[in-house]
């Protein structure tokens, strides 16, 4: 739509988007989210997720304006009055450019051998950065009961740094993700665990269940678990943060994996 | 002093407290930074590092009040009005009481085996996140050129958990930071770094040197490292979250430390 700058807030694509980066419920009615800046933008069109529609303001930055170029002339392309734009935008350094996707059909593999359960996730900060070393880590899907926060926010979004459009994210109930991880073993990372992830042997099938910040694991988390591990600590730190302890086990894994037997 | 309740927004201690939150300037003129909620107060108490007095709310929290209970008679333990004192606060959820503390004068070991230098980390959580994990790890002490977020404001010192008070903070110039590594193997850990950490040896004398989130390290960064390490990614992650990448080296130098040659 060359030449059609939208300035109303009433525009029924601004007030979807609004929704889509203010309201979890939004997010999973319309089941779409808001990819922010110009290289989450990147990362969705490079993915097979369908697109909806860009939005971009008149005082693009260069990155942006390069982006936009390339898109497709077939894409619902707005421009958007930088006013009306910010009022929109939930990063304040924000690029002046925002796509809105679809939320990924997850693709997850039927007989995935590294998976992983968060279970009471609450800092979208720590939900976004796990995913970004999950994917890094060769993690296959993560799986995600009820009691997490919302994955598709703008900031746990942001975070992910594009493994949202690459990594299958589960939104299951407990009773699917529990017969899709049987077979693997499942291992609860507690500071109580018994075993050191050193100690373990983390080269079969695995899933790695990862509690929450502040209440841990759920008793439907607990009662899916076959083994626990303790990441191995000294001084005085009572524990880690989620999503760094997350990371380590995964990168454990992968490091594992990656020996000569 | 019992029975006295500040209500008065100009009371020196008041205005001591809020510059202490707000600025890195007023913390390094007076040599003190606060330390916000009960778990960090009993962290503090729990150290050598002095108390200068304690702020707590008439509307404390069971937890609070219990550790009120046990501070000595003799600290300077003030009651405040709760809108002002909430209008202290960094957090939105207070327990209702903060200490006052020095800034502690580090105690760091004149030949050390493990080290890490930070090099332009710009974001709190992140900043403290590696400093609750390092003290984890065992690193026994942290270099703090310039160029850092500064490492006692209020948010980094909330995500430290406590490490503040345990973990030798070495902010100095590079010169002397460069005196103190000399010896060590300096590992900057890069997307570009030639070895995996899981090759290496490093369980001989270390530093490793973390960049910063945007602009990685800088020159004076670049000349001291000796090494370079790079984690290991599957996937299309183009890197991992500074907070998470410094993590997984450090307990790799602890798992490789803590195996039987």
């Amino acid at each position: 739509m060359p030449g059609e700058i939208i300035s109303s807030s009433k525009n029924p694509n601004i007030q979807l988007t609004r929704s889509l980066l203010e309201q979890s419920k939004a997010r999973h009615k319309h089941n779409a989210f808001v990819a922010e800046g110009a290289r989450l933008l990147e990362d969705g069109l490079a993915s097979a997720v369908p697109l909806r529609f860009v939005f971009y303001k008149t005082s693009l930055t260069p990155r942006a304006k390069t982006l936009l170029e390339q898109i497709k002339p077939d894409q619902a392309v707005y421009e958007v009055e930088d006013r009306l734009f910010e009022s929109l935008s939930d990063t304040e350094s924000s690029q002046g450019i925002l796509g809105v996707f679809d939320i990924p059909a997850p693709s997850q593999p039927a007989k995935p051998g590294f998976v992983v359960i968060l279970d009471q996730l609450r800092d979208p900060g720590n939900l976004g950065a796990i995913l970004r070393s999950a994917e890094a880590a060769g993690v296959q899907a993560i799986c995600l009961p009820p009691g997490n926060t919302d994955a598709w926010a703008p900031k746990v979004v942001r975070s992910g740094m594009g493994s949202h459009f690459r990594l299958p994210l589960l939104r299951w109930p407990w009773e699917a993700i529990s017969a899709y991880v049987e077979g693997l073993t499942v291992y609860h990372a507690d500071m109580d665990g018994r075993e050191s992830p050193w100690q373990a042997d983390l080269r079969g099938r695995i899933a790695l269940l990862i509690g929450g910040e502040a209440e841990g694991i759920s008793p439907e988390g607990r009662s899916l678990a076959t083994h626990s591990v303790r990441i191995p600590m000294v001084g005085k730190t009572e524990s880690l943060n989620a999503a760094i302890s997350a990371s380590v086990l995964m990168f454990e894994v992968l490091r594992q994996r990656s020996q000569k037997v």
